[in-house]
C-alpha cells in the first residue's frame, strides 16, 4: 500500500487518503466489522496517528459516506440529449456500478445498523435521493412538476434502490437485465399514473411521444400488449376514445 | 385516560396497558420527541413505576413496535377468494389504514433516527416486509416462486412503502388513489418482468387472465394503450407474433 518513498503528507492530503482507504474498506465489508487497527494499516500508520485526523471510526465513517455520496450524486448527472429512455438506461448503469463497487457498504448503510445508522447518515441518504430526483425531474422539461409527477419520480428513486439491494442479496439476475427494466418500471410507473390523471397523461404522452419505436420505451410497448387480457378487437376503440 | 376505579393491575396486564399507551404516543408524534413522564401520565402511574416494567424508553419503544409490527403484518392477510385484483386493493386499503393511524411515528421509523434506528428495530421492519412479501406470493398460486417473481413482489412491498410515506409528507394526494395506483403498479411491475422473460410472461398471463374486465386490472390495460407511442396499425401484429 506504501511507496517505499517515506515523504510528509499534508493534514489534508493525509485526510483524504485516510478517507479514501476507509471508503474501501468500508465498501468492500459491512462497516461493523471494520476496525480503526485496520484502516491504519492499509494507511500505513500507526492507530494514534489516524485518532490524530478523526476522533473515531463514526467520524472517518461519516466522512467515506460523504465522499461517496457526493459520487453517487454525479452519476445521476446525464447530458439531456437524446431519447430519455436512453438517458435513463445510462443513468441505471452508473447506478448499478456504484453499487457493485461498494456492495457491501452499500447494503450495510441502506439498511440500517449499529455503526451506520444515524441521524447524519441517514441525512446523507435523503441528500442523494433528492439529488437524484431533482436529476431525473430536469429531463422530463416540466415546469414545476404536479404532485403526481413527483411521486413518480421519487417513487422510481426508491425503486432502483430496493432493485439494487435484492439484487446484492445474491446476484441471481444479471444486473443489465434489472438496469433496463428499471428504465420500462419509469414508463410503467409514469403510465399508471397517467391513467387516470390528465396532466400527467398529457405529460407521460410527450415523453413517450418523443421515443423511437426501437428503444427501451418501445420494444416494451410492444411486448406488453401481447399480455393484455382484452380481446385485441376492443383496443383499437379505446386507443381513439 | 383512567377508569377511576382504582384496581390493582396484574404485572403483563400492566405492561400491555403501557404498550398501548406508549405505542398511542409513539405513532402519533416522532419517537424522539416522545418522554418516558409522558408515558408515565398518560398511563396514570409514576415513572420509577414505567421503569419497574421496562428498563428504558427503548425497551417500551421495541415492544410497542414488535405490537404495531405484528399489527402490519396482520392487515397483509387477505382470503384467497375473488380476482387479484380486487384482493390486492383490500390490502392496500389496510396498509393504509395502518400507516394512516401511526403516521408520525411510522415516518420517524422508516426513515430511522436517534431512538428509532437500530439492529433490533431494523430487524422487525425486514420481519413485516417478509411477511408481506410471503402473503402476497401465497396470492399467485405459483410453486416455488422463480427469482424475478420474487424481485417483482419484493420491489412492490417496497414500492407500497416508498409510496405510503411520501404520501404522509403532506397528504396531497387523496390515499384512495394511492392505493388503487399501487394495485396497478403491482400490475406494471409484473408485466415489465414478463416482457423479457417466459416463465414470468406465463404467470403474468394466468394472473391477468382471470381478472374481470371491469377489475382494477383490466380498466388499466385499455387506459395504458391509449398512452401507447406506436401507431395502433403495428399492435395487433405485434400481439399474435
Amino acid at each position: 500500500m506504501t511507496t517505499g518513498v517515506r515523504r510528509r503528507m499534508g493534514v489534508e492530503e493525509r485526510r483524504q487518503q485516510l478517507i479514501s482507504v476507509a471508503l474501501d474498506l468500508f465498501s468492500h465489508r459491512s462497516p461493523d466489522d471494520v476496525s480503526i487497527d485496520e484502516i491504519a494499516a492499509a494507511a500505513g500508520i500507526s492507530r494514534p496517528l489516524v485518532y490524530h485526523y478523526f476522533p473515531g471510526k463514526q467520524s472517518l465513517y461519516e466522512a467515506a459516506l460523504r465522499r461517496a455520496a457526493d459520487e453517487l450524486a454525479e452519476r445521476f448527472v446525464e447530458p439531456r440529449e437524446g431519447p430519455l429512455g436512453a438517458r435513463l438506461l445510462r443513468v441505471m448503469q452508473r447506478f448499478f456500478d456504484f453499487v457493485d463497487e461498494h456492495g457491501p457498504g452499500f447494503s450495510a448503510l441502506m439498511r440500517g445498523g449499529p455503526a451506520v445508522g444515524s441521524s447524519t447518515t441517514n441525512a446523507m441518504i435523503d441528500e442523494v435521493r433528492n439529488a437524484a430526483y431533482l436529476q431525473i425531474v430536469s429531463h422530463l422539461d416540466v415546469q414545476d412538476p404536479p404532485v403526481r409527477l413527483q411521486l413518480v419520480v421519487r417513487s422510481w428513486v426508491s425503486l432502483a434502490e430496493s432493485t439494487a439491494l435484492i439484487w446484492l442479496d445474491g446476484r441471481t439476475i444479471p444486473r443489465a437485465e434489472l438496469e433496463l427494466q428499471l428504465v420500462h418500471d419509469f414508463a410503467a410507473l409514469a403510465a399508471v399514473s397517467a391513467a387516470y390523471d390528465t396532466p400527467m397523461a398529457e405529460i407521460v404522452r410527450r415523453i413517450l411521444g418523443d421515443e423511437p419505436a426501437d428503444g427501451p420505451f418501445g420494444d416494451l410497448v410492444g411486448r406488453l400488449f401481447s399480455l393484455a387480457p382484452l380481446p385485441a378487437a376492443e383496443l383499437p376503440g379505446q386507443r381513439t376514445g
